[in-house]
């Protein structure tokens, strides 16, 4: 049994590929297009489409379809080009593409399209997989369904490990089958079978025999975000759906849920700089505008309630204009203060290592966080304005709303999305603009207040 | 064939089991408790952990070990826990405990101790062990070597499937393994047979025949971060690890880049409101205040540079006293324009969809964004204060000082993470504190500047 001595060829790296490719569209160079084009994975030739004025777009995408390359490549295309790519395809071409994507695929796809427009390509699937795919759209986008491959074969506990390897040959073409279904005949999920425990097995012994009971499962309807934390809970490769009465009704795999972990960290993380989730750094410029003005608007009216605390001493300020030299201090410090206890919080429920239940616990102790922050920077902060001014009492006005600043921001940090979480609501979203504004509040209204008293009594 | 007419039964919810599980730990029960922990979960049993004095720990430590759940267990346990119970427990039931689980696992565990009581551990294992074990070690713990499953079975080319399968059912243990590795006798990776096409192949045929060639591995140095976005660009389950030769050194499964893609985004989210990534809900407080000290002493010192800004125009302050209700505006408006672009950044680094060559594209789009938008809220801005003062030099300097902020806002939020990266360094780190300070200069300079040009000249 003589191994071969000679190592793999060294792949051309991908963007070497991508370069000559480019240039082999560009050039009366078909052939050798076509032969690298099937060298490339899909990912890596969607990355070319951006690349591409429309007109070689299109000429791509004929290549493509004579590969039957096409379906797989627009599966990976970003959204902004899919939708181009989408828009040139002729309807029956699209059906056709379509049909040779896994059903899960397809609604994606399919949910990019206009309600008539999709209805016209659904119409022209072969009846079975129309109707298999309707009733993948029936579920919500970011649920299990949404995320689940309803093909899966189920499998009688009775049948022997011999006579379903022979039935797995029966089923038409290769797929990435890890384990077997074992169900009773209302499709009620008995156990699984890993492919690995059934060629290792006896072939007369049975699935029954062979099956592990104790299965972790979803609910079809459960939110994508929680179907990610049962993955990484359990360290899981596939799930199997169930829907309310029990009955097996597909499977997630893991690598589904790779994007969801990615896209909910990313939208945490937009939500709490008061981003849209749709923007990216290929938002053209007056779209990212539009999207990024509410907001703005939003933060500003917010904004001037700190406006008016500071509004109410001009009076003071008028006689230390040097008070207004810290305003900006106060009023980051706590912004910054107050964000990275709400930073917390959202990546907290996100991971699901924060209950509700310890609601009360978690904003007592970020309180306390606050204060003892507070002090120390309120000091740090009245002893610098002691080197500038050397005046005694801005430097106790200070300490004092640090220390305020700073409680309100780990208080408002913790009880803003408790609160939000309470009413159902995304505790990331918008959380970031009240408590910004409630330090703000505070801490003008704790450092203008103190010094106004301090220096009115005793200067 | 009758296939069972029962449902399987419903399972006790998590919940559930977890708090009847604590009252029998707590009082005597221990057959009953027994019973249930076989029932649950590690990734649940180790969530009890934390709700437990120490001696109750022990004491469950105790249960975990008699039953062989506790090195599962241990692994899943959170990083503070982890660290008090490796503590309690002694070396050689460590050694024990350890020797249970996969070589990447207790490699993770290792690296939580000092290093002589990890030589003291090590000393204890199985020498054979101890040197793949060690071997580990070498490779950095954020690196495809610090993922990898060590322990893969090399098959040669000429064997056929059904010599294939004598040889998996000759491996000792269930594992999960779902792809064979075909190598050289120097184990240059020739190709992968997936375990379904195995099952399914005639007997006779070769692995040869049978396998795929154009396999994504990669290198076992390269960084976690690039492991994980292989894993979502092509959706695969597993990876292939081999060395700077080719030869094949280890496995990485999906599900454990999972813990890195969430991980990977927690820290970018951390890092963009200078958290320390080590923080969580569970830090108690004083350690927190000791993380946050040092990144707040950072922003109160670059604050300063917006307050000397301030400090330049006191005289017009003092004649205008209104001009500091403006300021934190001003600060905050910018401060978030620039964190958004940032974040856009860093999520566009982290995601792979931004590369250091478009970064001059990228620059100027962002730059431009934010002069849009800086036309916009000046001119609300302006608005806002025409209605508050009626004072139109006041309403032109803060129209101007809009449009100049947010300029800065997009240029530096695009700006600090392309040179951070340039400079190979992480894109997130301390560059808020950077992108706000350049904000506060830039926002307070044009408008108290054109503010005291135009009200010393016109009034």
């Amino acid at each position: 049994m003589a191994a071969p001595a000679v190592p793999p060829p060294e792949p051309l790296a991908r963007g070497q590929r991508q370069r000559l490719l480019l240039r082999l569209l560009r050039h009366p160079g078909q052939r050798q297009a076509k032969r690298l084009l099937l060298r490339l994975h899909p990912a890596d030739i969607a990355e070319l489409f951006a690349l591409l004025t429309p007109g070689e777009q299109q000429a791509l995408l004929g290549v493509l379809l004579e590969l039957r390359l096409a379906a797989r490549t627009l599966r990976e295309l970003g959204s902004e080009t899919q939708r181009q790519v989408l828009a040139l395809t002729p309807d029956a071409q699209l059906a056709d593409m379509l049909a040779r994507l896994p059903p899960p695929d397809v609604v994606d796809l399919l949910r990019e399209l206009h309600e008539e427009r999709r209805e016209a390509v659904l119409a022209l699937f072969e009846p079975s997989l129309a109707a298999r795919v309707r009733n993948l759209l029936r579920y919500g986008e970011a649920t299990a369904g949404g995320l689940m491959n309803p093909d899966v074969s189920s499998f009688s506990g009775e049948l022997t490990a011999g006579e379903a390897v022979v039935r797995l040959r029966q089923l038409a073409e290769e797929r990435r089958l890890f384990y077997l279904y074992v169900t009773d005949e209302r499709r009620h999920l008995l156990g699984i079978v890993s492919l690995w425990a059934l060629v290792t097995a006896a072939s007369e012994s049975t699935l029954r025999e062979l099956m592990t009971r104790d299965v972790v499962t979803v609910r079809v309807d459960l939110p994508e975000e929680d179907v990610a934390q049962v993955f990484g809970r359990y360290d899981l490769l596939v799930v199997p759906v169930i829907d309310e009465d029990g009955r097996l009704v597909g499977s997630i795999s893991v690598d589904d849920v790779l994007d969801v972990v990615e896209e909910a960290a990313t939208e945490d993380l937009y939500r709490l700089v008061n981003l849209n989730t749709h923007e990216t750094l290929a938002t053209p410029p007056p779209q990212s505008v539009r999207l990024r003005l509410p907001w703005l608007f939003v933060n500003l009216t917010t904004a001037l309630a700190g406006a008016s605390v500071v509004g109410l001493f001009l009076g003071t300020i008028e006689k230390y204009a040097v008070l207004a030299m810290f305003l900006p201090i106060v009023a980051g410090l706590g912004g910054n203060a107050g964000t990275q206890t709400l930073t917390l919080m959202v990546r907290g429920f996100a991971l699901g290592e924060l209950d509700l239940h310890e609601g009360s616990r978690v904003l007592r102790r970020q309180t306390l966080i606050g204060t003892m922050n507070g002090f120390v920077a309120g000091a740090a902060l009245a002893l610098i304005s002691w080197v500038w001014e050397q005046n005694l009492l801005i430097s106790a006005s200070l300490w004092i709303a640090g220390t305020v600043n700073f409680t309100v921001a780990g208080l408002m940090g913790a009880a803003v999305p408790l609160l939000l979480r309470r009413l159902k609501l995304d505790p990331a979203l918008g959380s970031s603009i009240f408590v910004t504004t409630a330090t703000d509040v505070g801490g003008f209204l704790s450092f203008l207040g103190t010094a106004t008293l301090l220096l009115g009594s005793f200067s």
